[in-house]
């Protein structure tokens, strides 16, 4: 039994898309077609984890701002310690004794030497630390050393880490934990960020129950989920709520998410049926309207996306798998491309079909499997699903095998890769 | 040249640590010491992602609630339906047309028809439907039919989501979107999560300059940079401030964080030095106290981990690459287990190395590659640094390679697997 049968006939209709474009190609389309630039705005570093750098960030310091020692011992002219050595050893004159927070003031001449600690300033003079445990005090003001260091040996020079006027961050950097932590480093209170993109998302639907529409008899649960999905990307959202199958009130709606927001995310109505009428209305809102509808991916084939106003809007498809997938592959990079940044890939792991699964020719497939951990590695079984309006199989698994467009299909046995969302261990 | 000399360096000087023991033995001795289990708290469903759940979810209804529509056709008595075909079609009698909102009154009996809609509830007496594409209206009241369908064909039966009495989210699932989708499909408004823990974190060291220590000539960078990362994780963070290298000083802050908060942070004071008076403070706080100090990993050997009062209290480096990468390797699994989940393995990607790098036999070896596309695949450059101190290796890189404690190292031109914190692209 293969698994993708049911939810591809649910959407490969006798009257369906004549053509399907690939969703990388829809999404270049697409992209052609915005004006929508989010403008950068200013946060305080300490807010600004996850967020995506507007500007270059130059330091206006050296870090560290001076050179220090990167080990405790005793801060040296190395010319001093040539050749000495455990067997002939050398003695040099302590001049001053330095805490780490010390600014030092006595210069190290020949044959001196100040005592320092690990971070400590290096006094005008020396040029390298020896290590304490190549050095012994004969008396107060005498150090033996048995070790020879060069020039530089144990320190930690003047900008090494940071040097002023070099970029330390670009611009399109999504800031990390060590990022807040060098900004830290540097004096950097506050930096410029793009601002999140605000995205509506709207469900339609005369099934969908709620005080505007009491004769649903379905509860929402692509709404819910795709504003969690676009707070994950880092997203500010806008409930558009449902909407009846009714031209004018689902224009009314998109109207105000164009209004309000840089993207706009509707679901349902965007099959080839009668009741489909989601494209036709985007298409009333302004040019270009529908730029691709029906993209090479199952499920989530009904899939459009359109730009109104220089605006992008994205038509999932009503079942729940579908409009995830069709999240992650079009909306996704979408958002990245607004934020101007990259994200990170999705974790992969490999693991070993338990059996056989079948794409289809000319679409990527999306195979949901659960993972497994036996005794020979990971095993990934294709969860078996009438389709994808079943939602369960989104939460029964840990992730999902794509087959593409040229592979016919997957051997039982076969290693493959499967990109996780859900830890292998966390499914019912 | 070898990247991991300089750091290891640093931290292993000849007063250095005896037994180094693995992380991993680190974790589960410190684990068998905690009593800190964290309550858990109700939130509403739309503020859950991300959260921990403390209790199964039980579904008290069914998903679908009832058979319905997976196409546009008509609702039949599939029996009806054997041996139609293009070549002997049958003829139903439509006795009514049902919207996707109708609850439907009228019972299909024998050779009878509804038309439906998808997502129409099924009127009963009928078991199937057929497609739209297979039929064709003879008259006001007479549909021909040209296929045959089995029983359940094209209907999403009752329950096949989500059946009623099932477990559909288990206690320790990290919420997903499709999770908030599900639970609103399914009207669970508000759910049981385990409430953020609290992790109280402190940078010690005289060089560190603040309000209260002004003679400070350094910016802490730890601090901001482990505060970020607890937040990524979804901690709660306090932030204990600095400190300087004083026994009741550092004695006063770490009972004030074993007071407030589930776990504490210290960085630096960790090693063997004469300064490093972290560890004996921590022993006088109560017991068991220290359990390891000195960990097989470099950077970040002389990590220690404590337990007082039940609390864990991790002693990081002082250095913020070793702080970091301890934070992964230790505080980020410790996290996890009180919040009784599993995270996300980090991706990874495959690339070629540039040039050889050296492990350290014994030690898990941690080195920062700088991650390029070329244009026969991804390259891995390592980061040409002097030591742990030098946070911009851990901004220019994209992740790490981790030499394993009994490899001594990875030639020129091996494929090697790389952790990733940063897309490549996104580095100065």
């Amino acid at each position: 039994m293969v698994s993708t049968a049911a939810h591809d006939k649910h959407e490969a209709r006798g009257t369906g898309f004549k053509h399907l474009t690939p969703t990388r190609e829809a999404i270049q389309t697409l992209l052609q077609k915005l004006s929508v630039k989010l403008e950068s705005e200013e946060v305080p570093v300490d807010s600004s984890l996850g967020r995506v750098l507007a500007e270059d960030i130059i330091s206006t310091v050296d870090l560290p701002p001076f050179d220090k020692a990167a080990m405790d011992g005793f801060a040296v002219k190395a010319e001093d310690t040539y050749s000495s050595s455990t067997s002939t050893p050398i003695t040099l004159q302590l001049v001053s004794e330095l805490q780490i927070e010390d600014i030092p003031n006595r210069i190290v001449e020949k044959n001196q030497c100040s005592s320092i600690v690990t971070g400590g300033q290096l006094p005008r003079g020396a040029d390298a630390v020896v290590m304490v445990e190549y050095s012994k005090q004969l008396n107060e003001t005498t150090i033996e050393i048995s070790s020879e260091v060069r020039p530089g040996e144990n320190v930690s020079r003047l900008g090494e880490d940071v040097s002023k006027g070099t970029v330390v961050l670009k611009h399109g950097t999504s800031i990390l934990p060590q990022d807040i932590g060098i900004l830290s480093g540097i004096g950097v209170q506050r930096v410029s960020v793009i601002r999140k993109p605000r995205v509506a998302i709207l469900s339609s639907g005369n099934e969908l129950r709620d005080d505007s529409n009491p004769k649903g008899k379905t509860a929402d649960v692509n709404r819910p989920m795709l504003i969690a999905a676009c707070q994950e990307l880092g997203c500010t959202t806008i409930d558009l709520g449902i909407v009846v199958d009714h031209h004018d009130a689902i224009r009314d709606k998109l109207l105000k998410g164009i209004q309000l927001a840089d993207v706009i995310l509707v679901t349902a109505g965007t099959s080839v049926g009668p009741a489909d009428i989601v494209p036709k209305v985007i298409d009333s809102l302004g040019k270009p309207g529908m730029l691709v509808h029906g993209v090479a991916m199952r499920p989530s084939m009904p899939t459009g996306v359109a730009a109104v106003e220089g605006k992008p809007i994205v038509s999932l498809p009503g079942y729940p798998v579908s409009a995830y997938l069709a999240f992650i592959e079009i909306v996704h990079p979408l958002i990245g491309h607004l934020l101007r940044t990259r994200f990170l890939p999705p974790p992969t792991v490999k693991a070993k079909l338990n059996r056989r699964i079948a794409g289809i020719l000319g679409s990527r497939t999306y195979i949901r499997v659960k993972i497994s951990e036996e005794r020979d590695g990971l095993v990934a079984e294709p969860i078996r699903t009438s389709g994808a309006g079943i939602l369960s199989s989104l939460v029964q698994s840990n992730g999902f095998i794509i087959v593409p467009e040229t592979v016919e299909g997957y051997e039982e046995g076969q290693l493959v890769e499967v990109q996780l969302f859900r830890p292998p261990g966390n499914t019912t």
